[in-house]
């Protein structure tokens, strides 16, 4: 891009990525000729958002085509979410989610509360989470938590009145980030949305990763088996012997998708359309890097016309050398992150109705 | 609450607490026939909160008043603090405080400036704190300080220009947490805001703690001295030969209601309306925790209608187990004090005349 | 100053320093009859600020007079940064820096992604710049970035595609600060902003430190080099021998602003007009302050009229007993600071046809 290209870019509203894939959402929009269903959004009135199985197909793909529809349009004049305050509490810190969220909430006029790091704040003086669910009560509107407990929603929930969005809880779950991931996925390839897309479009989806210890990959895995009309195949790519855990093996049981396991990802990985890779295990109270077998770069055996997702931040699981390539999904996926969040917001304070055209 | 209560709470601008005594602001309202004593308000314009002592029995109820006249109110789109920047410097972190005072902000059309944790940011630099008040002078409109050293309030007054809201210095004072709580005593029970209290609907005031080193408890008996038509009798409660401290000695000799000073909480506590318990004892540079024997829980012998305060973070001295009986009264008034800081701001920042029907 | 006073000041939108000289924006206006130089505003449209090099004399005298003008007036009302979102993100803590950006954005209604402390914060997962700076694509509108690393600009600029103002990086440079220094000049002398000022009105400009590793310093001593009709004589007091560095060389030799160097604060000190100092000289990765023998005080052998700038914050090498002199130009030097910043946005984000009469 020359200077004055640059320059311009710079000065609209939603910029997008500055490699890899660019998506465009109107695409997205125009696979349902322009209708979002709008009753699966109100169906969101006041919820908590705390786990991907309260989620349908439908619910997925109308919050994608909200999030769309944000995407290709400047509604910040409509200030949606005006006299509205969200509470960021991170217990557990994390720049790059927080300031997502908070991205979303100020440019539809929200306002926000932000604890960015609540283990080295006060609320360290002892507090029970339930105590700290009474105060957040007449403090905000919305609670957006992130917390290094899997316990902690339930905790929290005891006093909590407000809707709750679970921002990532330990070992469990991180919702909003699976919403993030089939949004991607829903831009890249529209056909996906529908429940009979053409089986030669279909994908074969490689996750590297565990998803017993790892709450993003298991929450993307949660939402990937509700659309089955769209996800030919499931490949785990793992070192573990049951990378699955508890928590996903009924739903998994019940999935008509056919699921393997594997800890060969040579073997696997020329056969994939769409490879999901995540950096960080959560494993009690530390994380675990995956180790350098599993390391996609340039010169890895992808399938050409295969996308690489990564929630991110990355570590050395996946080299900078795939960022100017066509692989590099991970890169639009991150730059959809705002108004995927946007869409829930917006869903669960009420306020669809100051979407014009919607 | 069956769900559907619940989400319709969830969307409501002012959610009450959750559990314990439900207090009808409207009462406190009517106890004066809605009228609010605006010129008490009107003094407080421009005017720096350091000290309980600044306030009479009158600007107190008026205070009260207009927080309750906010609570019963969607005061939002009046937008009254609009345009108006507040800086919340906490030099000590306490993100229960700090959200409180931000979220009154936010609320009203306020904007922030966030300090959250100044020990560990910028400031630390070694700048001092006379530096650091010159330079707020053109960075807001209102400064809301929190130190550990009770000197602060002097230092940082020598260059700054702003009217200056004290929220906590070391072993000092803590005002606005004594108009809470008095806030809640009002709603609790009207009457208290009369010079003419019928006598056997006064109150006999417990105090546990040690009101010499531990600054809000210090801060609610000065307020407490100023109704002497509601209050019947003070007992602290204290294992401390002179709980008391050189700043209240005057003060509570001048006051007409009789103090009585024991270390026996069981002997006294049947005999208490109100029970103000706190947690943290701040000696020099740490803090200390109360003893076992101060422990108030289901099994103590309260009185029957009795209620328990607490200003909150507790530890053990206050057990879970009374948060679902009537003598809850301390999620009441913590839910009260976003209120009471709205009322404070509005009038010191001069925006009386932004809240219609006032 | 009386308490009616100092009251009705605390309620003006834009208050002064405490102490010092008190400097009158109208009179920079007033210099060249109230006209600004628009043309050169709005070059800086959609541009990165990255280093004073790509100012030119022109261009800092009309940020400076757009300064004043904001200072002048109330320009709140007209909202001039509504809808526009920027980031700070400070990898190096600065209270002082960030709050001064962020009091910047939010008196013209522009909203604020804070990052108060990035080392302490989830980026520490081992992020990399350019990961971040592609993240910050879609999050906001400006990047305002303070870092440790020299480096940090070229790294986050591989894939941020979004304005960057550089609020300091490593020993690299500081430009908004040198232009908060000139404007603090330019209100004091407006003589200065001429090319043609009266031979008897220029400066002889002290710069005590090393602007080859201090980059304040060495920000203010490039942008001075561009006022060659203003500045008579630049000496450099230093301990080092080759105070200047790598950087600055070219511009130096270019200038016609003859320079000195000497280590003989004493010898000096009663020539100079105008005497910079700055505590913290940035070696590496950690601060060293200057020695004993370079402290200003009361007793020092200023010249009359002469006056001393500090970017603040200070230690030692500045004593508070200036601080009630005339020779104080520092606490004016700060609080033209938030109007500079103003101009800067405004400026960058496109947005002076918002600022009426300009």
């Amino acid at each position: 891009m020359n200077t004055e290209q640059l320059r311009s870019l710079a000065l609209q509203p939603n910029a997008s990525n500055s490699k890899g894939q660019l998506l465009d959402p109107q695409r997205l929009l125009d696979a349902t000729d322009g209708k979002i269903d709008r009753e699966a959004l109100e169906a969101l009135a006041g919820q908590s958002i705390l786990n991907p199985r309260q989620f349908d197909r439908r619910t997925v793909v109308a919050l994608a085509q909200l999030a769309a529809l944000l995407e290709t349009r400047n509604v910040e004049m409509e200030k949606p979410l005006d006299g509205k305050i969200a509470i960021t509490a991170f217990f557990e810190a994390s720049t790059r989610t927080r300031l997502s969220f908070e991205s979303a909430l100020l440019r539809l006029d929200g306002k926000v509360l932000s604890v960015p790091d609540g283990q080295v704040t006060g609320i360290a003086k002892g507090e029970s989470l339930a105590d700290i669910g009474e105060m957040f009560n007449t403090y905000g509107d919305i609670v957006i938590m992130r917390h290094p407990d899997t316990n902690s929603i339930e905790e929290i929930q005891k006093n909590l009145q407000r809707p709750l969005i679970n921002a990532g809880n330990g070992s469990g779950h991180h919702p909003t980030q699976a919403l993030i991931d089939w949004y991607a996925l829903l831009k890249w390839r529209p056909e996906l949305c529908r429940p009979d897309c053409p089986p030669e479009r279909r994908i074969h989806l490689g996750i590297i990763g565990t998803p017993g210890s790892m709450r993003a990959v298991k929450s993307f895995l949660r939402l990937s088996l509700m659309f089955a009309g769209a996800v030919s195949k499931i490949t785990l790519v793992s070192e573990m012997a049951d990378p699955v855990g508890l928590d996903l093996t009924e739903p998994i049981e019940q999935s008509p998708i056919p699921i393997e396991v594997t800890n060969d990802v040579q073997k696997v990985l020329k056969e994939l359309d769409v490879v999901y890779v995540n950096s960080i295990a959560f494993l009690g109270d530390s994380y675990r890097n995956l180790d350098g077998r599993y390391k996609l770069e340039l010169a890895s055996d992808l399938k050409p016309g295969a996308v690489v997702m990564h929630p991110l931040a990355r570590n050395d699981e996946l080299s900078e050398d795939l960022d100017d390539t066509d692989h590099n999904l991970y890169f639009a996926q991150a730059a959809g992150a705002v108004f995927v969040r946007q869409a829930l917001l917006v869903s669960v304070l009420q306020r669809l109705n100051r979407i014009s055209d919607l």
